[in-house]
């Protein structure tokens, strides 16, 4: 079984930006109030909606199952307040979740988080426990800069976000961490921001040990292969070492993992070198940040599966990076698959 | 010969950082006034502070000469206004001008800018003027985020920062594109900070072509090698495609050019297939972010020709990264080299 544990719904029925411009457009009015959604999708669009497009990739490129949250560059969390985000937060895990529902063996969800700048995560919990508990969700995508750019929120590490990993641990799933769209005009959100979260979070990591001492089991998923860490996997051994940290291997390597959306050969190759296969997901992002074809190879840079098939590890590692991490990390995805079947 | 194009000052007397520290605590007085820098430092401590340092490790690497510049880190052009800024730098450029005048063989100098947040570039021309006329520099180091990891300027892809690059064409000289400390508690210096620089001054240059169709011959080496750009290549390289950029190989590699600042075997081996050896310019930026020793090869992390020499390239590229690319990019360097000899 292959399964792509990083997958948006970005090709979601029109009628869902619409009731997403609305919002915006009210909150240009000071006497606005927030609406939930009341959206009339047909299931006929929804299977459109992906037949064409993550449906056929998976046919295309052999891939089974798609680890599905709702598009990370929407999310955006820097609009509105947390009532917005509420809403909005509500939508977006409702269609994945009927997504779901008409294709059991092609999807399964995770859900985006309510989080405004500067709001407790605590508010994060009721829209995290109807994803797990009633949508039968399997983990969440966690923004550690909810300003979109600008970093004004304490570090993953930080007691700041404690009660929602509390949570977390509780319901046992795992978070991909994953910033959403940029609105800050020197930070490119795909090319930069997403990159520059990722190894952000990571250095987090490494600088405060206490987290994961505090809860040993909570996992996270550092999407787009890390960012730029596994490149820099030295520097980031050296960094630990002048902090007088353990080896990354003990220090860290229990708790989070890394997923395999990186859009050439060398770049997996170098992955796959540095970082154990107990620690690499697969994950392609598709439909997603780069959509066109490789000049160089004839096939789509996102077709990710082909690098994995051609690296140079052993059956036993490429069976783990496509399918048993993804059992270890997602706890809950055994039982949601089987409750289906 | 070999030249290190990425060396700071990280060793300077502690005359230096007591200035520093006084014009800090300054800034919390109303009513202060900063003065200009007047430190009592002979030869002797100068001899000193590199002679163990950056002196013992050139000899014992085998490298002959390195681009020298005042210690990035220290930089901190989110502290205080533009004048703080102005004579900050002023000391520190002074004080890699003695360096290079005590070992001539040895270093050559590449100026800090008078940067300060919301500032105009323009304010950089005259100490950029002064270091390259009177002090015989080579480059400067440009930071594309004065602000110190809250990312409030433009773009360097953006008109605001044309005057400066103007200047630079006239004196035909090239900036390192390198951000200072972060004050913002969220996201680590060596760690974060300055990786996402480097990520995030790449996407700017693949976002807007028209800066280098205005200045053709303006050039910019991207440390660290390039951040994450080298193990996203593809990503890139699709990121491109789908903004209907050329090829990037095209598009920014006339102007853009990359170090190997990278602490690791598998990095450097990346880099080496990835990006032409014509855009490669060998660096250790010794004694710099990591300091210890790898356990796993028992060199320092930073020993980054013990990587060239060993990457699967041929001789003459080898040539290329460590000496004929720094005269390229560096177009003064020669006459600089021919006047002290």
């Amino acid at each position: 079984m292959i399964i792509d544990c990083h997958g948006h719904y970005t090709t979601s029925p029109k009628e869902l930006q619409a009731y997403r411009d609305a919002q915006i457009a009210g909150l240009k009015d000071k006497s606005y109030k927030p609406a939930k959604a009341k959206l009339s999708i047909s299931d006929d669009q929804i299977r459109a909606s992906v037949e064409g497009a993550q449906l056929k990739q998976q046919r295309e490129r052999g891939t089974d199952l798609t680890i599905f949250s709702p598009r990370a560059a929407g999310m955006g969390h820097h609009i509105g307040d947390a009532t917005v985000s509420q809403y909005w937060s509500e939508i977006c895990n409702d269609l994945v979740k009927r997504v779901c529902d008409i294709f059991p063996e092609n999807f399964v969800g995770v859900c985006q988080l309510p989080q405004s700048p500067g709001v407790d995560p605590r508010n994060c919990i009721p829209e995290l426990e109807r994803s797990v508990k009633e949508l039968g969700f399997i983990g969440c995508n966690l923004n550690p800069d909810p300003s979109g750019g600008y970093w004004k929120e304490p570090p993953l590490t930080d007691r700041w976000w404690y009660p929602l990993y509390e949570k977390m641990v509780e319901l046992d799933v795992p978070a991909m961490v994953h910033v959403s769209n940029s609105c800050n005009p020197a930070v490119h959100y795909t090319g930069a921001h997403y990159i520059n979260g990722d190894t952000t979070a990571f250095m987090q990591f490494i600088s405060n040990g206490e987290l994961f001492k505090d809860f040993p089991t909570l996992k996270f998923i550092i999407p787009h292969g890390g960012g730029a860490v596994p490149f820099h996997w030295g520097r980031y051994r050296g960094l630990a070492q002048d902090l007088k940290k353990p080896l990354l291997k003990d220090y860290l390597l229990k708790n989070v993992f890394f997923d395999t959306c990186v859009y050439h050969q060398p770049g997996i190759d170098l992955l796959t070198k540095v970082i154990p296969a107990e620690n690499i997901l697969f994950a392609s992002e598709m439909v997603g940040a780069v959509k066109g074809i490789d000049p160089e190879t004839g096939f789509n840079f996102d077709d990710t599966k082909r690098y994995i098939d051609a690296a140079a590890i052993s059956a036993a590692d490429k069976k783990k990076i496509f399918e048993d991490n993804a059992f270890k990390v997602f706890p809950r995805l055994k039982a949601a698959l089987a409750k289906r079947r």
